[in-house]
């Protein structure tokens, strides 16, 4: 087999490994467990990510602010259910220089408990609602399980959490539903398949009144979250004593959402568009849209060295393109690098091309070779780009849609699981059993929705109601 | 006295208060001393300020990372100086979940012993150098003094650290020019006055060869550091063992620079330009180039309101414009506000430029108002900004100037660094006798620079290098 070959569904751990440090992404390394290092390439893929998530949180009118990283204690644990979710899994600040410290400080998990507080000052009136503001930092669990970069960490370095405040529990509602669509949009842009379910009441956001989660699925066919929508109803807000003064000159609380993305994002824009041979990146996301590489050719080096050029100054005022011409590195060699760090658009230029005026075009994700004349070039390359996407984007749905399987009875959830998400319908009686099912199982609840009516599982009544069930990170 | 006006030079210290906390950039109120909030307003300047670097650091073949937070406490202390300066001031964190952690961790305070391991691994060959990168991150200091927003702080959010690396002194000798040449094109774009000197050796960065720094000039007299520029020589690179094989075939340590600027960049920018009304923002830097308010006037609101909702669609294609069409709040109240929050340019309209077809202009640096015809207006506007920046910079230069003395005998230091920074010429001889008239009395040497050849302020004989002495924050 081709050394370059790495088996991406059949290997999937050692291609996700073996991908992330070869193609430039990070390095984890580092000497700390599950904290992980952004190289330049990796980091200019996460920052295009994240310019992504800034428009469409901006164009909703959410504001971008920056909150401190350390909590009190006293103030981390003012919500109740909200504090017993997370503290097993804190990071404890005790000790400034020699001294220790008066009150312990927390580093931020999730920061509702750093935002609350300014927001009880920021609220005085039905005017100042309903407040949408969002930041992106690094947050910290303190995770004893086995880490995964990216996937499972001690520091998730791109946490993005939008917080909202309302004057009516309707408007909280429908702020969900603005939540969920920009999280859908951002997911369609990225190609990322997901599919969106409530989580059961014992997996959601410890203080939320409910949690809809978007979930994926990997190449082992474990379900990954990559982003959670929280109504928090009142619980921080009372908490808090957010509080204002309504027109009718009563004080009343608000009614609060939050949602977020993580580094899981990115993680799934790589492992989802990838293949054997690296990285499959959308033009809008690689931080080199196009490489050329020049074939040398025994006496017209300079000629086509020269073509090469001509091509490269023609693209880089409208692309993002890199001229490979490393004189000690043969062509294939650049082809396996560039193909593993993902570069949409492959020119090669031949003695060929330099006569009939043309460029050879490679597309990287079908791996597909096309001559393209010089007039046309930049054309071509654009309607490619459209093309490209449209092709990561159904590729990965079409195989998402294949591992998430309608069953009928408790016999085949197992066997569909292992592939990705089985879904069963069940009727609004029958949903508190399936909390037994998970137990007995050994399978996890990912969260109810509803779908096409058909017999619950358990009593045959019809229902439109349905449960995922998955195996998940 | 107008209530609107806070005095800037008499009163600097509440002045700065009021308005970072007025003009909406930070809250001061987060329950750690030392740890602000930046609002939406505040975060915006600041995103542009960082992006000027980013374009500046990304021209200059600088790569962007991103590095842990955390730092074990044996790496931490590997470099023998650098922990005696830092160690006294980080903060620990000693407990992850309920468990007391095998090894203790730091915040850090600036990233050398977070990044450097990393090198170890990445650097192999002279082929791997020079390698140039950067990051924007929080770091941390356990201040035991009184804070200060933005100048004093505990998480200082804004910290911009580029870290190179070389294979010869020589090489990292020119960096070090690079460095101080990026540093003075972003102060110029600022328009933030500097000086520059070498900081003494009892005052140079912990670990470092030397430093070189930038220091600009608060109305309160005081000396503040906005940029530093260090040689680490081979010091770090004996800690971590960082090393190269070279052309020969030997293998040798390397040659390391770093370089940071922090907050007070943004505070400078706020201050230097601010005035008694409030803020007056660049306007490449204002998140609200211009603010347009609409003067009504008994039964031709309608007529107003229209004319002003043309300019402003008009104008927004171009510029980052507000209309200001609340109709609850008077135009002396807007005016008031938009002044404290620096938008450059103001424009009213009134019945009078309805008729005329034109709009009243007002410039917020000179406090200066214009007719303009509509034809003319974006024209004109890009005009303006260009000389607004312009005046600001020469404003601020001639105060800074103003502020920098050069005195002849000691006894003229006290009262000359009462308002700014002084200077004495000081032959190389008697540079060693600098920091007994440093405890003497009572002052803080900046650093030492060369400037026109004048007597030593001790010896009498004529030399071009200079000293500065200020009082600094």
């Amino acid at each position: 087999m081709d050394k370059n070959i790495l088996p991406k569904k059949s290997e999937f751990s050692s291609w996700y490994t073996a991908i992330l440090e070869l193609a430039d992404i990070i390095d984890n390394r580092y000497p700390i467990k599950g904290c992980i290092v952004w190289k330049p390439y990796g980091y200019e893929i996460r920052q295009r990510v994240i310019e992504i998530m800034r428009k469409l949180l901006n164009e909703t009118g959410h504001k971008e602010c920056l909150f401190p990283l350390l909590i009190p204690e006293s103030i981390f644990k003012k919500e109740a259910k909200h504090i017993r979710g997370f503290e097993g899994e804190v990071f404890w600040v005790t000790q400034g220089g020699s001294e220790k410290l008066n009150e312990k400080l927390v580093l931020r998990p999730t920061s509702e408990t750093s935002i609350y507080p300014m927001f009880e000052k920021w609220i005085r009136s039905h005017r100042d609602l309903p407040l949408k503001i969002y930041q992106i930092v690094s947050v910290f669990r303190y995770e004893t399980k086995h880490t995964r970069p990216l996937l499972r960490i001690r520091e998730i370095t791109t946490f993005k959490e939008a917080h909202t405040v309302h004057a009516s529990a309707e408007d909280a509602e429908k702020q969900i539903e603005e939540a969920v669509r920009i999280y859908r949009r951002f997911f369609d842009f990225l190609c990322i398949p997901y599919l969106i379910s409530r989580r059961p009441e014992w997996d959601k956001f410890a203080g939320a009144e409910y949690t809809i989660a978007f979930d994926t699925i990997f190449p082992n066919g474990k379900a990954l979250q990559i982003g959670t929508v929280h109504n928090l109803g009142q619980n921080f807000a009372r908490a808090f004593e957010i509080k204002y003064l309504d027109i009718d000159r009563e004080e009343k609380y608000v009614y609060q959402t939050c949602y977020g993305i993580s580094d899981r994002v990115i993680a799934s824009l790589l492992v989802i568009h990838g293949d054997d041979r690296g990285l499959c990146l959308l033009p809008e996301i690689a931080p080199v849209q196009i490489v050329i590489v020049p074939i040398p050719y025994k006496g017209r080096e300079e000629e086509i060295n020269t073509y090469a050029n001509q091509i490269y100054e023609k693209l880089k005022k409208e692309f993002r393109v890199v001229l490979d011409d490393r004189k000690d590195v043969r062509p294939g060699r650049k082809f396996y690098e560039w193909e593993l760090k993902g570069a949409p658009i492959r020119i090669e230029v031949g003695p060929e091309d330099v006569e009939q005026n043309k460029v050879t075009v490679f597309r990287r994700d079908k791996l597909a070779r096309k001559q393209v004349s010089k007039e046309m070039l930049s054309k071509r390359i654009r309607e490619l780009f459209v093309d490209i996407k449209e092709n990561l984007k159904k590729r990965a749905w079409e195989e998402f849609r294949n591992r998430v399987i309608y069953v009928k009875g408790e016999s085949e959830i197992l066997e569909a699981i292992e592939n990705g998400i089985a879904y069963v319908n069940i009727c609004g009686e029958c949903k508190k059993s399936v909390k037994s099912l998970e137990r007995r199982l050994g399978i996890k609840v990912l969260g109810f929705w509803n779908s096409t009516k058909k017999s619950c599982i358990f009593c045959g009544k019809e229902t439109d109601q349905i449960v995922y069930f998955g195996r998940s990170y």
